[in-house]
């Protein structure tokens, strides 16, 4: 019984890698297609978000069943109620490029981003991609060096959305209010992905130290 | 044994209530201090955050505690699972209105809202105001004509949040660009509370319903 559990507490973490790299190839794919104006990318990532939840709630019923049946206690109740959250905070990240990706669609054949921004989203953009990357790594191996690494990443993401904001309230900005309104959105996206990332990596280090309470706080 | 486990239930849905209740309150004040530059009521609401936070935690300690105790199954486990769901988007209301808040105190003293959109987002706060007072109603009695004015609602506060960007982008709009970014982000905040109603609502009446599987969903 307990073996089995095990396998099936395996299996959870390892669909959750799963629907990470989901998410670190669809922010990729945004990225790309908000800063060349791609729309039949911006299309596929938009399309492809429906996977993106479909795992995450085939996921969510199989932690259900779980605690249906084998009943957890202790760590292994925080383990399943750490795996929910977590497919709920991917499934959110899968939003935020869903969102970037329909800013591209919804200005196609215009550009959505001034030359001036393009290396700041494009940054915020690798930033994104390389986290969720990591994320994948941390739920497979619990490596918390990783979690370190995504929380560093993060604080550079916050400092490209605060650089954002100046540079469209600066004196220097010749961009339209439409763009305005992109790069504000789009940076607001970028920038929660990025905090989803923070909190599912938390959840991971705190169940590998043993904070169980920090494991399922939201 | 049985009985015991009813009154938890009962618990848990009066604390959610209770939290719906402080999320009402906070995005009615913030949308007085977002309109009026009321900072005072602005920090207060920033303060007031914690205590949501704190409310979600506690009430998420006695769902985990409830299932490592109880182990319920079927529809009894569906409740639980969604308590948790439903305190997260409760915790998520709450932040929405700090956001609000926090752009009125960072702007004050000036004005953050220009005279054309005023009513717009007076009109937004009351929408969520009303809804946030449904679901606190809609957790204690499960009557399920409040999940669908909610939803009506909800319809609303999208027209409104896309007539915030007709407005900003129309020919007439004589704003700054930082009351492009203020606009754009409130309306994205006030939006974002109205999807959160929207999601417990439907989980409220997915188990009134029985539909076990929507009521677990994210």
């Amino acid at each position: 019984m307990r073996e089995v559990f095990q396998q099936e507490l395996q299996d959870v973490q390892e669909r959750l890698a799963e629907i990470a790299a989901l998410v670190a190839t669809a922010i990729d794919r945004a990225t790309t297609a908000f800063n060349d104006s791609d729309v039949a990318l911006a299309e596929q990532v938009i399309a492809d978000d429906a996977k993106i939840d479909h795992a995450a709630q085939s996921l969510d019923e199989l932690a259900i069943d779980i605690l249906a049946r084998q009943a957890p206690v202790a760590r292994d109740l925080r383990t399943v109620v750490s795996a929910l959250r977590i497919s709920a905070s991917l499934e959110r990240m899968g939003d935020m490029a869903e969102h970037i990706a329909q800013l591209a669609r919804y200005r196609f054949p215009e550009k959505v981003v001034p030359k001036s921004l393009r290396s700041t989203f494009r940054d915020m953009g690798a930033l994104d991609v390389a986290m969720a990357d990591k994320l994948a790594r941390l739920l497979l191996t619990e490596d918390v060096t990783l979690a370190e690494e995504i929380r560093d990443e993060d604080d550079r993401v916050d400092e490209l959305h605060a650089s954002v904001f100046d540079a469209v309230l600066g004196e220097t900005w010749k961009g339209a209010t439409i763009d305005t309104v992109d790069a504000t959105l789009a940076s607001r996206y970028h920038e929660r992905f990025a905090d989803h990332a923070v909190s599912i990596a938390k959840k991971v280090q705190y169940l590998a130290t043993g904070d169980w309470v920090g494991a399922t706080a939201e």
